[in-house]
């Protein structure tokens, strides 16, 4: 069997930075658990348009296609935001997102003990929280056409994008979530807005079909994305897995992300189909942006990162065991009171770098 | 002049409850400070349903012109959940957004001091918060064509649904929120997907050029949506106005609301262009939903469709110092610990009901 294969993307601003940790922590496997991976880096953003002109060079397209798993760091910058929309740094990840058909986005919004204090929830709200939001990737009103900004013959101008999903499109990533639930709480909540979008009613009609034909044993409910979005201030603990399209996905997550109150820590994981070999095309990267203001300044967290790779471990690679053993570490680390500035109240502590993060799960582990 | 004249539609669920108390304070105003309004009363959502077969009737839509401001409780309920698509209690509900025309939707996030405690943020992150979200009403996914469910011909489906915005749909809902803020806070945020959505371009670019060319003594800056989502519930007192496209702000105003603790509290304004007395056409509503799993035991609390009228007070009739007089009665009431279920923590206080609330806010005027 060949070694398991991992191309790497740091992208844009903090993403080189914490990429350098995730790197100690798969040479780590290699030098104590004889797990060698075998590596590839390249450019993804605005670092590749910076070479190239594009935000995803067509050979690294390619390459994302062949190994077994990437890992992204973060796109995007001020320095890029006057770019014509086509080559946009997010364009890169998109297209790494359409093309290898990473339809299921996982998005565990998890609690670490040792960061509770840390939410502007209160204590009781978030101490344990768990949940997972799976989020449809390739699909809905990011792709949809028609699409575009026109002249509307008037001296205005008209905006349009398209939501479109397809009974299959909703239909697969409703199983993805279906069969992480009979893995988590075993309930499964699906979110839409079936009250004022047709495109709502046959997401809420086709989750519904996954469940009754496939899925009796889990329990599946149904709420507005509004109202979602209440309860997920409210009591977010009510929820174990929750399902919903690209657009509600990107906002729901991202507040749930939030809740916790360690954006920092958070990882995330997209899959798509299995490949010939038996593993999901997949990407793994931090729910954190590129944070261009803090880039170079030694300040970022690279634990969502790690953690990302510890995803990587536990989808791609079926390696619970050391999946469990980067997770370990790294509560092992907080619980020891180590904290990077992004995790620093006003009690005086003062915060290690990037790298002295880094070191500190690599010795916890 | 006439008598200002309003038209009251009650609703759905806990909308009829509700309203008998406003009704109180409607008496009050007329029994003591000599303000007589003209009320008529009429049928939305699945009351209407059940009497004329739709979600409003035309004589009401032609009623709801003629008025200076509409006042509706709530619409909904799981009796209707099986309804076709075009007859459901929400689609009342949009036909008059959408004939009146009402492109600017007030929601203003407010905690009040009395309740701080009961949100389920932290007290220094909610206490003195008073934001106000100005979403946009009348276009954008909700209301965009092609929409609708079809047969893909190979047994499975499509669900479409169109966001389309012109530059004048933008522009204007861009001056509504401009104008509050000149007379709050002087700060605008505008939150949209510019980076994945053509419609998010124009948004911003419109917004931005309504500043520019009129508005240059307003700050405005720009946030993605879901770094807003994100950054409302992190520290929401960052925030002055924020505008926003019609889904978006489905999604983020009632996240807003949540965070104040108190969804029984919240009113709304929605408001379109001036009539010919001057006054803008004008719709006000509580931003809870018509609960009925409270409906008919007296639990409701009417504060919401309460302050709903002292926003008509304020934005239709210009009687600012009679909307202050309300305001000031229901904080009063708060002060008293007064408390209708909804607002009551575990401290063993036994609640009022709707109706005491009622006759406690009127008291306090
Ligand atoms: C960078 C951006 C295109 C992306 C998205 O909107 O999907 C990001 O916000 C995310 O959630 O991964
Ligand atoms: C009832 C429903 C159609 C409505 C909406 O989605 O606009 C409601 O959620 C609101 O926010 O006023």
């Amino acid at each position: 069997m060949p070694n398991p294969s991992l191309l790497i993307l740091p992208g844009d601003g903090i993403g080189p930075e914490v990429m350098t940790e995730v790197r100690k922590v798969i040479d780590w496997f290699g030098a104590n658990k004889n797990v060698t991976f075998d590596v590839a880096e390249d450019l993804v953003g605005g670092a590749a348009y910076d070479e190239h002109g594009v935000p995803l060079h067509d050979d690294t397209m390619a390459m994302a296609q062949k190994v077994d798993a990437v890992l992204l760091g973060a796109v995007g910058g001020p320095k890029y935001d006057d770019l014509d929309f086509s080559v946009k740094p997010e364009r890169g990840l998109l297209r790494l997102r359409k093309e290898m058909d990473l339809f299921a986005n996982l998005r565990p919004a998890q609690c670490f003990d040792a960061l509770a204090d840390f939410s502007s929830l209160k204590k009781d709200v978030v101490s344990g929280l768990d949940i997972m939001i799976v989020r449809e990737l390739t699909s809905g009103i990011y792709f949809g056409e028609p699409r575009g900004i026109q002249d509307d013959n008037e001296g205005g101008r008209v905006g349009v994008n398209t939501q479109r999903y397809t009974t299959e499109e909703i239909r697969r990533v409703a199983r993805a979530a279906f069969e992480l639930a009979r893995k988590r709480g075993n309930r499964v909540c699906s979110m839409e807005k079936a009250n004022v979008m047709e495109s709502g009613i046959l997401w809420r009609e086709e989750v519904q079909w996954v469940h009754d034909h496939e899925y009796q044993d889990v329990e599946l409910s149904h709420m507005y994305a509004d109202a979602g979005a209440m309860q997920l201030v409210r009591w977010p603990k009510q929820f174990d897995v929750i399902v919903t399209d690209n657009l509600f996905g990107d906002l729901l997550s991202d507040a749930a992300a939030m809740l916790t109150g360690s954006l920092g820590m958070l990882p995330s994981a997209s899959l798509g189909k299995p490949m010939e070999n038996g593993r999901p095309k997949a990407l793994y990267e931090p729910v954190h942006g590129s944070a261009p203001d803090i880039a170079g300044t030694g300040k970022a967290n690279p634990i969502a990162c790690i953690l990302s790779f510890a995803m990587a471990l536990r989808y791609s690679f079926d390696m619970q065991d050391h999946a469990d053993l980067v997770e370990g570490a790294v509560e092992a680390v907080l619980a020891q009171g180590i904290r990077t500035a992004d995790l620093l109240g006003e009690d005086g502590k003062s915060p290690v770098s990037t790298s002295e993060m880094g070191d500190a799960i690599i010795a916890a582990m």
